[in-house]
């Protein structure tokens, strides 16, 4: 089946303990759909700027990401930098340029109004709604991740928006934030209440956890002795996530254990080297190979 | 096959957000026995003062918890003041009051000595030491808990004592303070080096990882909407994990992820109420119960 993403296509300049680069290939909606093409054909939605080469389009090709979706104007794509703290567990960030972002207007190619499964990956929640009005039949599955700035800044607009979401997956300060409840689990039932029926929440070095009307489901973070760079982590979960869902064609508890799965080992495959490298060589069968690996991190017989 | 701890037996005054009590009884030796009891017979080393009466003694009668070990002199027991802050995950030490225990010299009952499990819970690690020593074979299994103060102000002696343990279980806190690493898997590694061939980080609301030559295994915290007081969970954590073991009387790494499981529930019970009041009435048919629990907080299929 397959999965519409719309977000952010950017340039990042990276710096951690492990190396620096200037310019590299980011923005959530790519990280999203090179994790999430590993399992199912996905359809982007973005903005770039004139910057965007053939050469940057080429993480692309021949994975089954289409983009026609993503809008090419005049100017300068969205730029980020960052720099991470020693142990990559703070970042610092040294520059936010939205550019040609700062107009975007989604817009769905007429073959993209079918979608399935949609990811709204972090914009603002006006056009993340904006994008579900345009999906032509309810989607199987709608995802949404967000902010501390539009819940701050857009709250309205973003609890609007909630109620047409199945499935919120943001961080644990976010989780805190938008539901005014430190508990997890009290905050799971807040949050219900806004529309989505399931609440993920990704905790980094934690792992990640999903709550729903059926109860709650862990995975850890898998250990990695050297991770390189920790951007695009979370949007690799997603990606991982709602690929393999997709591909499944259902929502049963089963599915989305495997799918919370297949969400951690795209997150850690990403944070292994630079940017998005890792992911230009992964492997089908590394991927299967570290789920197994997953398995063998948590599970016992009593 | 008999268990022996040896640590402290207390009065605490606890506060959290969920109420008050000006003096109960504690100690991780306590919380330790306590949760170890419903799984093996456990041997009990400790100091108390002549304030702490037959009635403070109740709670191990009747659970197989023997306390010939336990002195008793002249003065009053250790005893700790604490308060929670709103969400429980920090906590202020207002007083510390080492009384009897600042004199304390463990001495291994005769019958004690031949202990196959010992966990050494934390205090100074030349009496950890002292306590090995007393035992008059290897145990089959030696464990240690330690703290800040130890790895700050006796760290050659630490060192010295960890040369002799089987299993470290310490906080993430404490792990990255020993091994001067960030990263738990490369401090794992440097710890292995100390003697442990097991580390056993303990996470707090995040749960629990075990690391060994084998690889790692993560357990995560039971989620709980009202925990009250975490007082004692990482002790009940220790209790439980010793205590399994104990009663499955081998190593193999099946017994170590289900001691790591068993850990974990007891620990999740401890915090639900106040002190030991939970354990007080906890039934074998709930920590089964609950252990089931885990495996669908963590399982999936692939």
């Amino acid at each position: 089946m397959s999965l519409l993403v719309v977000g952010s296509v950017a340039f990042d300049a990276l710096e951690s303990p492990y190396g620096k680069v200037d310019r590299t290939l980011g923005g959530a909606a790519t990280y999203f759909s090179v994790a999430a093409s590993f399992f199912t054909p996905v359809n982007l939605v973005g903005i770039v700027g004139d910057d965007f080469t053939e050469k940057d389009a080429a993480i692309f090709r021949g994975r089954h990401i289409d983009v026609e979706g993503l809008e090419r104007v005049p100017g300068k794509s969205f730029f980020w930098a960052g720099k991470y703290s020693e142990n990559l567990n703070e970042r610092v960030t040294l520059a936010t340029e939205l550019n040609v972002f700062a107009d975007f207007k989604p817009r769905l190619p007429e073959r993209y109004r079918a979608s399935k499964y949609v990811f709204l990956a972090n914009i603002a929640p006006d056009l993340q709604r904006d994008v579900l009005q345009q999906v032509t039949k309810r989607p199987k599955i709608a995802a949404l991740d967000t902010m501390n700035y539009w819940i701050e800044r857009s709250n309205a607009d973003l609890r609007e928006t909630l109620r047409h979401v199945d499935i919120l997956m943001i961080n644990d300060i976010e989780t805190r934030q938008l539901s005014n409840e430190h508990n997890l689990l009290r905050a799971a039932r807040h949050i219900f209440k806004m529309g989505p029926s399931t609440l993920i929440v990704k905790r980094g070095e934690y792992g990640a956890m999903m709550v729903d009307a059926r109860g709650v489901f862990c995975v850890p973070a898998f250990p990695l002795e050297e991770p390189h760079d920790p951007t695009g982590a979370g949007d690799c979960f997603a990606g991982g996530f709602m690929g393999y869902l997709a591909s499944a064609g259902n929502r049963g508890d089963a599915s989305l254990r495997r799918a919370m799965v297949y969400g951690s080992v795209l997150g850690s495959f990403c944070v292994e080297k630079f940017g998005l490298d890792r992911l230009r060589t992964l492997k089908r069968s590394e991927i299967h190979g570290r789920a197994r690996h997953f398995a063998k991190l948590t599970q016992f017989k009593l």
